[in-house]
């Protein structure tokens, strides 16, 4: 199944994508609602009446930073797995079902979470969720076919990674970003790990953290709360829960004392640039300030070609091609800050970098440009405006966001907290997390011409 | 207790201590006796009897790289706590008896093992044993003595790593050598860890671990084997087994694709250096080739004086002050080749760096000089025929040798293994060790000198 780029990867993607939120104050908030189940699955009803669709989702608080170590790759091996059949559902009768009504399904992988959703017309919720309750409880392997997705997620990682020098770079950065935490694991799993996942891995994996009390269900569309109330306790509510899941704790990160620089070489790389990432605080329910600030640094330095990156870089000296950064907070534990340079021609990555610090010092001496800061803010409100329109976006925000650490209440606020961010809480934000001592910097490039000549003899 | 400095990082010492073995076709091949009793404890008699003392040593195959992510420094921490009593011994008098008896008594704890030994007169053997036996089945740990011993712990981290710039460096520079395995985390535990560690947790790792199948006993010194036999299976063959004991699979590494650099800046440095750390493979039973042609290379290129780099660059060039080449086989997995280079006033660390470079460049290049490699082998075996002496010694590379994956006939055919190394074996190991994707750079220096002279003035 589809394995969602993690977040914190996807730094080409526009940040502005990243930071929608519900606008405050609006219609759209009392739209929302949320209850408990007796047996600890929570439950988050988005309505929206304008089309006759509901979307469904369960998501897992767990993912691949909650594997045991060793066995990286679980999560998501486990996540293909699902889809090969309970008691009463033959290998891929859920997907089949969900498309001869007119539907579509799919799953996703992430550090901090699982998640499966179904996207039907309204009044097939009730056939959807009976098949996702029974596959949360009922799951059946056959060996067979766990050593044939064995092979099919080996696959999926050739083409996604070992095919990819950016991202078998990103993979290399990761592990050096985080000395202790497992977000310095790749989701999909390192490929001599994947090779020795099974059956009993997977299943021990399953019956310890697939139970209704660490999992979310987010049904969004033209649903009523009341009707999905009754239909969750019917189809949900019986499953039991496990009384010893454990609290979600992870190794955290001790001090980071000493700036990690990396080098990638491959002959594939046809455009060279440089990344470097500061370990950055995340999100933290009820305290998403800081977080906000950092979300807006990284719109003011790199959101787009109006930012000062691309302004100094792009447009003035001309040196880079590409310049980007990106925050997500998003996240259960500490994530990263990560700024891009695509040096033009010519332009050495030596150079790129010496350019991208000068331009980040110049930032911060000059201080925050008011008319930027409005600016993006009225973008960020316009995004939020537009995403209300947006129910699958919706679901996936309160799913994610429910399964790192924050409550509705985060969620709905986190439009204003992004407004009321000011010029100082930026810089004090930046000063704070622009520490070279808690960063990576990674150069991908092709190996030195000498090298390559000597391919191309 | 005394916590042993890993070997890994202690390389400063003369490497020449490290590869000490037992002379092959000697008589003290013949006093090594080798047994298993019926509960699986391995037992090892190693005789000498040329004083009445007796070394008694139990070995368990467990260390800092078994213990469960985020619970790092609990192999340690249990160590420590093993001094706090059983049902029948009060807190401390395990220590006081032998003490009492004329003897020493200490612990240390390294990633693939944890020791425990008392040296007494030969006729307390009878007496240490039972007290050991005792604590390796009877722990009683009262909630208060864990509270102390923690905070003893604590202390000991701050004076032998946070008041230690060197040793914040190498805990860094660890960290970033791997990219998976547990070895990337200190023995000693992250303080944020260390802080956590508590009764239960340090129970269950004791439980789990502390067992006869899972700990060898070695007896040296003034002992008869058939002696030992006796007393091991009064007082060790009654414990029972732990059937649940699981195979000892640490996460492995991943292809390590890009070298790692790292720049450690700290006022308190007073001498900088550059230190470069491969990854490289360890002795394996039956194969030790390999490790053998790595640790002779260590001593070619950096064991003292008379060595490849100390001729080069302090005597021939002048640019350092202090150069070594440091490798240690001993270890479960792999483990790194070291090179450490103390470049003389006035020189820079990337000059120190540069010339180390060229200088291992031209080693490779002119090939082993045969008269170095004989005086290599000569005194190789010169400080075997010494360590025979040295019945204390012989005990902890058994113990060591057995708790990292090797034999009996392992530990006695190394020497041979060493002599047999050929200048083609140094050349293909250093080819194949000296992959800088596989290395990291690591730069010990003060912050530079406009930082200094604000502390200064």
């Amino acid at each position: 199944m589809l394995r969602l780029v993690p977040l914190r990867a996807a730094f080409l993607a526009l940040t502005v994508t990243f930071v929608l939120a519900l606008a405050p104050g609006t219609r759209a908030d009392d739209t929302v609602t949320h209850f408990t189940l007796d047996n600890g699955m929570e439950v988050v009803v988005i309505e929206d009446h304008r089309a006759p669709v509901a979307m469904h989702m369960v998501w897992y608080r767990v993912g691949a930073a909650d594997e045991p170590p060793g066995q990286s790759g679980i999560a998501h091996f486990l996540e293909h797995l699902m889809f090969k059949g309970t008691e009463t559902l033959a290998p891929g009768e859920l997907s089949r079902t969900v498309a001869r009504n007119g539907g579509r399904d799919n799953a996703f992988t992430s550090y901090d979470y699982t998640a499966y959703f179904q996207r039907v017309a309204a009044d097939r919720l009730d056939l959807v969720m009976g098949m996702e309750a029974d596959r949360m409880v009922n799951l059946r392997l056959a060996p067979e076919a766990v050593a044939t997705e064995r092979d099919v997620v080996l696959e999926e990682r050739n083409q996604r990674t070992e095919n990819n020098p950016s991202a078998l770079f990103r993979e290399q950065k990761n592990a050096a970003q985080y000395l202790n935490h497992p977000y310095g694991v790749p989701i999909i799993g390192w490929r001599h790990e994947i090779e020795t996942l099974d059956r009993e891995a997977a299943l021990a994996f399953y019956e310890r953290f697939y139970t209704p009390n660490n999992a979310i269900l987010v049904v969004a569309g033209d649903v009523r709360p009341d009707e999905v109330r009754a239909l969750a306790e019917e189809h949900y509510g019986p499953l039991p829960a496990n009384p010893d899941l454990a609290d979600r704790a992870r190794p955290q990160e001790p001090p980071q004392l000493a700036e990690r620089r990396l080098v990638f070489e491959d002959p594939r790389v046809a455009q060279p640039w440089v990344n470097r990432s500061y370990t950055a605080p995340a999100r933290e329910s009820g305290a998403q300030e800081k977080a906000a600030a950092l979300n807006i640094l990284a719109e003011l330095l790199g959101g787009g070609t109006t930012s000062y990156l691309a302004e100094k870089l792009q447009f003035d000296d001309e040196i880079a091609v590409h310049t980007s950064a990106y925050y997500d907070g998003l996240s259960l534990d500490d994530t990263t800050f990560s700024l891009i340079v695509v040096p033009a021609d010519g332009v050495s990555l030596q150079q790129a970098e010496d350019e991208m610090d000068a331009t980040l010092a110049q930032f911060l001496e000059e201080g925050i440009d008011s008319e930027d800061l409005d600016r993006v803010k009225m973008q960020l409100r316009a995004a939020q405006v537009y995403a209300r329109d947006d129910v699958e976006r919706l679901a996936n925000r309160y799913g994610q966001a429910m399964t790192q650490g924050l409550t509705v209440a985060d969620v709905q606020a986190w439009p204003d907290v992004l407004q009321s961010v000011t010029e100082d809480d930026i810089l004090a934000a930046a000063q704070e997390v622009f520490d070279r001592r808690r960063a990576v910097t990674g150069w991908l490039n092709a190996p030195s011409e000498t090298a390559q000549e000597e391919i191309i003899q």
